[in-house]
């Protein structure tokens, strides 16, 4: 019979073998789970066979030993390598197989034309006219330009109405003048804007007849195209390391007294005619779909994070021996440890728990641009209410959970070779982009506070379908459930009734502080303000909430018998330990007792040893190549050893026995030294 | 009048000087509480001064902008320079200025004589014979040579039992033979190995007659002192690049059969005599102090660090403008928002709390190592259980705390210019070096279920003075006091009673687990393995109990009324917001009620309110110099946007308005694509 684990191989590290057997379960019909059937699952590794078998689409070294001009160079080249070759690889266009091809190719920390895929292209998609799709699509399209979006000034984020470019009508010219008056007016921050792209959407304060019609977005060119010298009146630049994304050069940008013409106005929506008459757009939700995009992938995006460093911790555990737990029977794999089961089996937990979610949320906003174009809006505000709190959560708790993957990989999680530091700089960037953690939050309690006026009103508000807060409407029990005698599913329930009861009382206790504080003399703002930390408090409930009951249901879609049984001891371990998590929450109005939660705790304890023998598998399923990986620890052979060695050869360091710049200082201060002994 | 905060100049961005205008207590007053007095504050200003006249101690363009290799080199031209400097600057070795001299002229990244000054030397000091230290100390202490010290092994690090290298005693050669077995046996990490250092102590396996006698330590010349290149049967080398702390050559180093004199064993404590004869050290304590040197005073280089992350954020929170409170208004600071308080002003108390713990830490240190010289080591094993436990707890809540400061930031926190991504780098290592945080959580736990059988046994241990674990055998109250009227004084025993409470019953509770399952089936070894996470929490909680109690004594002491009164208040926050964080555990066994601890939670945002006006001045007082935070956004001065133009002009990326990639790549990519259109 062939193992249960397909990725053992003949040759590898015995430890890794040997735990790849113990799993309970078929990996492949996990992994057919996950990733939508056998077709898929099949497809990816053909995708990754073609990349292996084509050197071009390869680095040549370590990118962790390149410089960012190296990092930059070798991703422009894989670009021009990757579009070569994609008719070969991806299949009608599939945007799952693209995603897949250009994650083995590229690094998780950026490429010159990911900007010009992730937000150039759907703004020209979306907010343009029908003459300039025609003008510039298929130019775009085919990559005969580069272009970015640039929208953040160096002084302004969040708040789009301060930005200060303006972008002036001159009706002589027929054009707009953009401008940036002061410092703090320096667009900063987009990404691929210092170097790479020769266009840009720009978002600036329009200006006609001295009157300001707030920010719109403009098709500006930045830079010659043959040349690729920045044009007259455009300065233009790269802002420097960051923390990680390092291969993206996120750009500064200035005008002074710009030209371009009317027409590159982006005219989709709104428009100003030849005369200087603004037409304004036809309703204000337009081009919103396209924000809550990003966010509606970031969950998915984040579960993939969170599982790559999962995987990689999960196996390096399984080969890394230290420490004798009973005398005389050798070193264990730390994968025994309790403190280390306890610090990674989450970890796994929450990241299937993100990956699923992430794919339902995904299928929400399908469901709601089909729905946008059938002329209905009627599920747009249900899907911005739960991704702005999603991408809070989700960030937050997956930065923390990388955080703990790579300690658990002791000092090798430190070295870049773990491959978790660049997991961790990249996926952190989550909490800031794409709306702040604490704004966000602030988004889905305005919803919630709608909601709370309904229930302290009394009035269910009227929805076509079901809803994310329908359970507010619902009599949920007065006491825990967890303790009494029950079915797995109705455990589940319980645990999640656990859940609702707490997003509940924070919601209405914060909307309660909001009415009471109203009724003083602060301002409604003001009381918004006083009241803004319970507000988060009841957004995080909320969305605890919602993962919980897209995990649960995913997992009880799945069909095979084994398959299910591992990733239910899963979704147990998920909802158990958010409930600990949350015990001040459960306790504080005896909703659950203290013994129920120490129960609660104690059944962490047996899932962990539940879970062990198939840790390696549950890991293994998200089949992540070890392309996408970069990662010695987490290797699929688990011949870690031997590689960390390889790897450093190519340090810089090492280039020879002794630094040049030996000679120059510290050898001649120890000669000096010695001399005076 | 002059201004309560001494950090305000003319011409400093408006919104910094007016929070400074704000601040309710001299800040000169509490910098001189928390460094030791005017003098010491004093002598710190003259030594920046003088650092900042020297440009040879200074950096010729920011170090984000250098390559490894680049940074080594600064790095090394420096020592040499604060060597030339030392005597000029640094009055009497005093080594609290040798460490501020050091601060303000390297980055907390490293340097190239790190381990010699932490490791090398206090070894030579502490482990050899008087002829050993007359032939090697005035060397190493002039720098004739540097030395590092190689314990870690790639396949090894906590366990020093399964070190692998061996050091074979050669009777015809009167030498040890040093040689690497093995791949596993590679020793891998060691700080400044890979290049810098010419010599190494390295800790092998002794054998003598083929009878293993366990590891010892062994001064070993690793590069010949004229060309610095390794010597025969020496191979050494950089290992790559890190998460952080790259301007350190961490190495790796191999033996193949490599011979040393016999004389070079350490021979302070054990010895191999001329013919083969071991003699083991008197007892077995010894060197024990050097190692829980480095981890009394890790809780004071924490506290530094999360000062720094916390002045950057606070500072930067009180110029950055963005969204508006109530409309009319203008953009509001964003230290304004409720949420953005809750984040940072946390971080500052406990940057407080950790600080001042980790100055009466170091205190104890001193005074076990005064007992010690005295032939008495009784009060080693109070400062080994704390250490460990403080270690672990603040290096985890400190890298957490940084990151909430970045964050805080917005965007510019993650840019390098924030100086914030390399505060955390380098402090998060902390959780991994000098023992992993769940081993040192698992070390303080010994203690403690030491002390919960002497509760059981109802037999309280004779100790000479009080000991960290005397409230175990004080009963404390059976409610939580908080809520009742009280003075100032009695609400913070009310606070340090929870912590109490909490430690006691989670070790008490952790200890009954132990007994019951060692009464079951299970080996002794297993059940603690069990009950590890138990035990970690035991810990943690203990460890809040030692802090709270070091905190508040410190502000206890504080004299002058206005500064005790800003420091209280942050006491009461650090309190009171550890109190919601364990919540769970209070709440659990009924020791306190819902009502108090949605009181306690009011509490915090009443504290929150009252320490907005003192922010930035409690930060200021911290006397970070720019040059020590290298920071854009956390400038003493406040001119951020102007200053992150000018500091992007260092980018690589900047030095052509195009890179020389372009038309390699991108460039014919584009220009054969705009062909076909």
């Amino acid at each position: 019979m062939a193992p249960l684990n397909v990725l053992i191989r003949e040759g590898d590290n015995p430890d890794l073998t040997s735990e790849r057997l113990k799993g309970t379960f078929s990996t492949e019909l996990l992994s057919e789970a996950i990733y939508g059937g056998k077709k898929k699952v099949q497809r990816r590794r053909e995708i990754a066979k073609y990349v292996d078998d084509h050197k071009e689409l390869q680095d040549e070294k370590p990118v962790d030993f390149m410089s960012r001009e190296e990092k930059i160079e070798n991703a422009a080249r894989k670009v021009v390598a990757m579009r070569k070759h994609y008719f070969n690889c991806v299949q009608n266009d599939d945007k799952d197989e693209a995603h897949y091809y250009q994650g083995l190719c590229t690094h998780l920390d950026g490429m010159p034309i990911g900007l010009h895929m992730g937000m150039f292209l759907p703004t020209l998609y979306t907010q343009t006219s029908d003459e300039q799709k025609e003008k510039w699509l298929s130019k775009a399209m085919s990559l005969g330009m580069i272009g970015t979006y640039a929208q953040t000034e160096i002084g302004h984020g969040t708040n789009l109405r301060m930005l200060e470019t303006t972008a002036t009508f001159d009706k002589t010219t027929d054009s707009f003048i953009l401008h940036s008056p002061t410092i703090s007016s320096t667009k900063w921050w987009p990404g691929n804007l210092g170097k790479s792209s020769n266009h840009s959407i720009v978002v600036a304060q329009l200006y006609v007849d001295k009157k300001c019609y707030g920010p719109h977005t403009f098709l500006v060119q930045l830079r010659d195209e043959e040349t690729h010298q920045p044009l007259p009146g455009i300065t233009i630049g790269d802002i420097g390391p960051k923390f990680g994304i390092n291969t993206i050069d996120n750009g500064f940008l200035r005008f002074d007294h710009y030209k371009i013409p009317r027409t590159n106005m982006m005219m989709g929506h709104s428009r100003v005619e030849r005369d200087g008459t603004y037409v304004k757009p036809i309703h204000d939700k337009v081009g919103y779909g396209a924000m809550v995009f990003v966010r509606s992938v970031m969950c998915l995006m984040q579960g993939t994070f969170l599982g790559m460093a999962a995987t990689i911790a999960t196996r390096y555990s399984a080969i890394r021996r230290q420490g004798v737990i009973n005398p005389g029977q050798g070193e264990v794999q730390v994968l025994d440890y309790q403190t280390q089961q306890h610090r990674l089996f989450p970890q796994i937990a929450r990241a299937y728990a993100f990956f699923l979610t992430g794919k339902h949320v995904r299928d929400m906003y399908y469901n709601v641009v089909q729905n946008l174009s059938e002329g209905n809006a009627d599920t747009l505000p249900e899907l911005h209410a739960i991704t702005s709190g999603l991408k809070s959560v989700v960030t937050h708790q997956t930065g923390l959970g990388i955080e703990q993957c790579r300690m658990a990989c002791g000092g090798h999680g430190y070295s870049q070779a773990s491959g978790i530091p660049m997991i961790y700089t990249v996926a952190i960037g989550g909490c800031t982009y794409e709306g702040e953690n604490m704004v966000m939050l602030l988004q889905t309690a305005r919803f919630l506070m709608r909601t709370a006026a309904a229930v302290r009103a009394n009035k269910r508000p009227s929805t076509k379908g079901p809803s994310q807060f329908d359970y507010f409407f619902v009599p949920g029990p007065r006491q825990c459930r967890l303790g009494q005698v029950m079915t797995e599913g109705e455990s589940v329930q319980a645990m999640i009734e656990c859940f609702e009861h707490v997003a509940k009382r924070l919601t209405l206790r914060a909307y309660d502080r909001l009415e009471l504080r109203k009724n003083q003399s602060r301002s409604k703002e003001d009381t918004w303000n006083d009241t803004a930390v319970d507000l988060t408090k009841a957004s995080r409930a909320h969305t605890r909430v919602f993962i919980a009951k897209a995990f649960a249901k995913a997992v009880a879609d799945i069909k095979d018998f084994a398959v299910s049984k591992a990733m239910t001891d899963l979704l147990h371990l998920y909802l158990t330990y958010e409930i600990v998590e949350i015990g001040t929450s459960l306790l504080e109005d005896g909703f659950m007792s203290g013994e129920q939660l120490a129960s609660t705790q104690k059944t962490i304890y047996d899932l962990l040893e539940k879970i062990r023998p198939n840790a390696v598998s549950l890991v293994d399923a998200f089949e992540f190549d070890d392309r996408q990986l970069h990662s010695v620890l987490g290797r699929r052979d688990g011949h870690v050893y031997e590689n960390l060695l390889k790897w450093a050869q190519h340090s810089e360091l090492n280039k020879s026995d002794v630094l040049p710049a030996f000679h120059k200082h510290l050898g001649p201060m120890m000669k000096e030294a010695r001399s005076k002994l």
